[in-house]
């Protein structure tokens, strides 16, 4: 058995998504993604997905020079790559992470998606060599499934007219009504139990308006709302006291670790996080001051499955709550979330996941969601198969990009619908 | 491949131990300690090694029993099992740990210190059947030897007259020449560069004098010095202003977190701990008052070496130090200390360990010392070879005990030579 690395690919892709709207703007038609493959001397080929925008990209290119003769054990040693990488700081510092709505991008996060993305091929193609499924290289499961929420967007029918993309057939959701009618499919789709609504798009009222509707629709059933940071202290509080009895949690209602910590510390319903707390660095003043309560992982931003389980352990050790983030993703990123989600003993809620809204990908056969929730594979490696045609089916589409979608913009794609939008100032409302 | 486990042997051992002193006593001429092995279907057996006192043996006896037929891939479920085997707290619960000198005993903390042993015997074994050292299993080593530290201590010549026992050659040492003349040898035998006394044993002027002679014989090299608990807030300020200047860091000067916080707010001298920060609950209050600089950690009562890698994340995430405690112990600890040491990128201080006072050994050949470091084995598991006969004699040995010997109790065995002797209230000074 050789687990050198002796190849390493980097396949960047557009992947078709629906008119999904957010306090920034709304999803582009297509969305960039990375397809990494990391090929051992044994010919085994392990496969990993990250961010795909320009920036991940010529990151990502230098990494997988240097990668090239390591072990594929070699997972620790991903980020000492990492540090020997540059990055052009001017390009990401201070700049607010669009497309993940993740607070504020910095060179080190970046870092950290690029080697999420090899760190999964790295496993996937250890565990084929192996014999042995991702979750037991993480110490095996301790679950067989991993239960999901429905992730409900407030979304038009279709992109503007006369944008190039794929059709759905989802239709529009833009009031209390549609939202239901959204999380009723979700429901008969996939069997989701517990439904999250990103919200920030309209004011308060209208997503409290939604909120409540849902509860009658769905007595019982976990709800959450996300309005990504875009409400003041005095909005949050008002909000958490209007919904907040049938909120399993709400999720960043203000920007930043101050805010949060003065919203929790007036009101009773748990606060939770991928905006405030998405560094390790981040994690001290914010646990400290008592600032949220749930902690929503993304082994894309955090830097891959193993440091996510040591999030977990932090999060478990600080009496904090632990569930998981989701972007725009592709089955890749869904077998590498459920892998690492089947390891991790304090994980209490659903995890977010976009994947129902991807309708294309680059396996051979989708994964499934049965009762709300995605099986644990047994089988090594992460059990996926990579899908050569579709893959090459979307990396054209990215060669044949003139440039306009290559990174992700959600105000740029609302400005083709509403030509004076900005990205609004926060707090909005 | 077949990873099921189909037989688990459990042998406990006394090991040879020389009259060491500390703050409670002195070491008994012989410890109990568990060797643990784990058997595949495929006939492959791994080690590991954990205290042997007779609480730990009835709790490792149904845990074994609940390992047969598992995965040895399953490291997450060894937690899970551990929950399932029952502890008689009474037994336990508010008692000082004597052997471990670890702060007050609990059923948690027994049962993880029987998790680490059979954890490491999983490693060991699983990394045997895949042909892959611990440290790869671990995420790959990010250095190639891992640096320990001489551990001093006050003792006398031999054990008092009349105890059966193993002699050395080591000598007296119960004043500052004789501190420095057992440092001279640990450096000349071993290579080590930095220090740590053992303190508690004499009145703190006395051991001050002692660091002092040691930082006179060897100018610049990092010294500790470690009283157990034994020393009031008032008493630790004293030493640390007397001696901080040449310290490294000062280890556990009084006892409890309360304590500790206090002395960390009044000195620049770090402060270390494996008394206050023993049990992932322990740590919040610590670091949220800022209690201690650096935690040293110890698989075998943490829980194993992923959770100490987890501890270590811990650490790295709020600023706080790592290093490695260590009790008296076999070299199939230290080969499994090695290999988590190695995997730690945040462990910025040497280790500790017993191991050079230990003449007796279950391993085929002994793990050496170069230069004060142990260089990281990449034979597959551990890439220990155990011993039989060596077992089966150390084995006999505690076979053939009246049971006196059983429970390491350094009271006791001080007072063979000194029948009036109670263990000292904290604190002592």
């Amino acid at each position: 058995m050789n687990l050198t690395i002796t190849d390493v690919r980097l396949t960047p892709i557009l992947v078709a998504d629906p008119p999904l709207l957010n306090t920034q703007g709304v999803h582009q038609p297509y969305t960039p993604r990375l397809i990494v493959e990391v090929v051992t001397a044994d010919g085994i080929t392990g496969v990993g997905e990250t961010y795909g925008d320009t920036k991940y990209l010529e990151l990502a290119r230098p990494f997988a020079e240097k990668l090239k003769g390591r072990q594929v054990s070699d997972l620790n040693g991903l980020f000492a790559i990492a540090d020997e990488v540059s990055v052009d700081s001017s390009r990401v510092e201070n700049q607010v992470d669009v497309g993940g709505l993740r607070g504020v991008q910095t060179a080190d996060k970046l870092r950290l998606s690029v080697v999420s993305g090899f760190e999964v091929a790295c496993l996937d193609a250890l565990g084929k060599a192996l014999g042995l499924p991702v979750h037991a290289l993480l110490g095996g499961k301790v679950r067989d499934a991993v239960e999901y929420s429905a992730y409900l967007f407030y979304r038009w029918a279709d992109h503007p007219d006369g944008v190039a993309c794929e059709k759905d057939d989802w239709g529009a959701a833009l009031d209390p009504p549609g939202v239901v009618e959204q999380a009723r499919l979700f429901k008969e789709r996939y069997g989701f139990t517990s439904f999250k609504l990103k919200g920030g798009v309209f004011p308060p009222d209208e997503e409290i308006a939604a909120v409540r509707a849902l509860a009658q629709a769905f007595p019982g059933h976990p709800l959450r709302l996300d309005p990504n940071g875009a409400w003041s202290v005095e909005t949050s509080l008002k909000v958490a006291q209007e919904v907040g009895d049938v909120l399993e949690y709400l999720e960043d209602p203000a920007l930043g670790t101050p805010a949060m910590a003065e919203v929790s510390a007036a009101t009773g319903v748990p606060l939770a996080t991928n905006m405030c707390v998405t560094t390790f660095a981040e994690i001290k003043e914010a646990f400290t001051r008592d600032a949220v309560q749930v902690v929503l992982s993304d082994h894309h931003y955090w830097g891959g499955l193993r440091n996510t389980q040591q999030l977990a352990a932090i999060c478990r050790t600080f009496g904090v709550g632990v569930s998981m983030h989701s972007n725009t993703h592709l089955g890749i990123s869904l077998a590498a979330m459920t892998h690492v989600a089947a390891t991790v003993p304090n994980l209490h809620h659903a995890c977010d996941s976009h994947y129902p809204w991807q309708s294309e990908d680059v396996l051979s056969a989708r994964l499934t969601f049965d009762g709300g929730k995605v099986a644990v594979s047994d089988a090594p490696g992460l059990g996926v198969e990579l899908d050569r045609a579709k893959l090459g089916f979307l990396h054209q589409r990215w060669l044949d990009d003139d440039g306009s979608l290559r990174e992700r913009d959600d105000a740029a794609a609302m400005r083709v619908a509403e030509p004076g939008w900005v990205t609004p100032a926060v707090p909005r409302w």
